[in-house]
């Protein structure tokens, strides 16, 4: 089965995807359009993209093509710990390097490491941690190291001279899996973090109290909410679409009263699907 | 006054942080965290960074960042609507350009233009927008153009070919200035859109309608929300807090009974700023 990812190779969704779809084609994709296009066209069956956290996208992109795709449902959702590490050529020496290269985010996500072991070594930005990676293996004649994740340094044949040098061990950063179908994931082996509900609500008008009432629906049944964001419609300015995460399967009360009790408020329901949370290794 | 920004050089932060303070010394940033580390360390008096929908920085960093650092508010928050533009150098036409740069998201924004008009020209990812940009101008031997702001262009001495070539006319980037004190930040004749107040919220414990008790000290007294956006909390997965816009000036209600209402249920309130909504050109 073809899979398509926001890549480069050996980005952190590469990571997530190779986790998610161990044994199927994985399809790097320029941006997170890209994703959602071919999940859309039927390039692929499925796609991996960031939702919440990634140095990789904007992930806002991704709530916001979900919006515009109601085709498109999530199946599943991964979070992964975010594990920065330095590395070098392995024909290099650390004590030789003269400037650390990645992505602005990585580096910012490792600051305090750098600045206590690394303060006079020159940082420089690259477009993802990926590409510093690769950088470093190709000019194993410069003095110059990368901070990317394990997935890159196997890739591209890196030692690792610094192991987990993120200034917060529990920074992560969630994906989703997205398809036309709600099809059942398959997992792989992946412990389950539990179990949540996605969806979209449009409200009518932007009046006041109109999220309360809505959120209304699920806090007399009990039910959770594990997200909530609001984002802008593309039709103006004061607009706006939440997507909602509700924890459990909820699938049937929502097509009973919930629903109703929705739509008698005049919003608007595009629902996600239920999914499994999965846990990955960094 | 110094004021730090989000960049690289002709960012679409700059061409934000240029609007709002005209006569002021810029220094580019490498990250949103260097940024907040700025102003934190007292090396400039303010910064701006992406709030909302940037291409140039995870977002979702500026509220971490709000709740890692509780001295730093918010001043300003300013709407940029988003305007792509595909350049040339002066001396190139666009007739011989055999490829296109920019940033993997500039180019998905712009995808239905280059598809319909530039299907056949190779397109090729770079860390930013103005980065492709100085590429452009400093590599006129090569059949190359750049899709990148009006600001980059500017700088870099391009010839824009095609203006306003983004799919989606009203799609619009939010920054916000921040600083260490509720300054009243001195409109330079920006248009005013609105009054807002932002605060985060954080609650105990991550029990079933939480949220739904905090929106209803908001919705009885008819006030409107504009932006509420969850986070995970950095202590584990589960816990979070959230980021919520009231419209208007709220300061007198919320020192009188809406803190004391908020402060019954437990919830923690952090309370960033009442400050003015500005309208930038792109």
């Amino acid at each position: 089965m073809k899979i398509a990812f926001l890549g480069p190779h050996a980005s952190f969704t590469q990571l997530a995807a190779a986790q998610l779809f161990p044994e199927d084609e994985l399809l790097p994709q320029a941006s997170i359009l890209d994703c959602f296009n071919a999940v859309e066209t039927g390039e692929t069956i499925k796609a991996v993209v960031p939702l919440e956290n990634s140095i990789e996208g904007t992930v806002s992109m991704t709530l916001d093509y979900l919006y515009k795709t109601p085709s498109i449902k999530i199946e599943a959702e991964a979070v992964m710990p975010i594990a920065h590490h330095l590395m070098i050529h392995p024909e290099s020496t650390i004590e030789n390097i003269e400037k650390i290269y990645s992505h602005p985010q990585a580096l910012a996500q490792s600051f305090h490491f750098l600045d206590n072991h690394y303060k006079t070594i020159a940082k420089q930005d690259f477009s993802s941690t990926a590409a510093a990676a690769k950088y470093v293996s190709e000019n194993k004649e410069l003095p110059i190291a990368a901070v990317a994740n394990q997935f890159a340094a196997n890739l591209y044949g890196l030692k690792i001279i610094n192991r987990n040098i993120q200034d917060f061990e529990q920074n992560h950063t969630r994906f989703i899996v997205i398809s036309k179908e709600q099809n059942t994931y398959h997992n792989n082996g992946l412990d389950v973090l539990g179990e949540k509900s996605g969806m979209l609500i449009t409200l009518p008008e932007d009046h006041p109290g109109g999220l309360h009432q809505v959120l209304s629906v699920f806090a007399w049944r009990k039910m959770n909410l594990s997200k909530i964001e609001s984002r802008t419609l593309k039709t103006g300015l004061g607009n706006y679409f939440f997507f909602i995460n509700v924890v459990g399967e909820w699938q049937e009360i929502l097509h009973g009263n919930a629903l109703k009790e929705l739509e008698s408020i005049n919003a608007e329901v595009d629902f996600l699907g239920t999914y499994k949370e999965f846990l990955l290794e960094s």
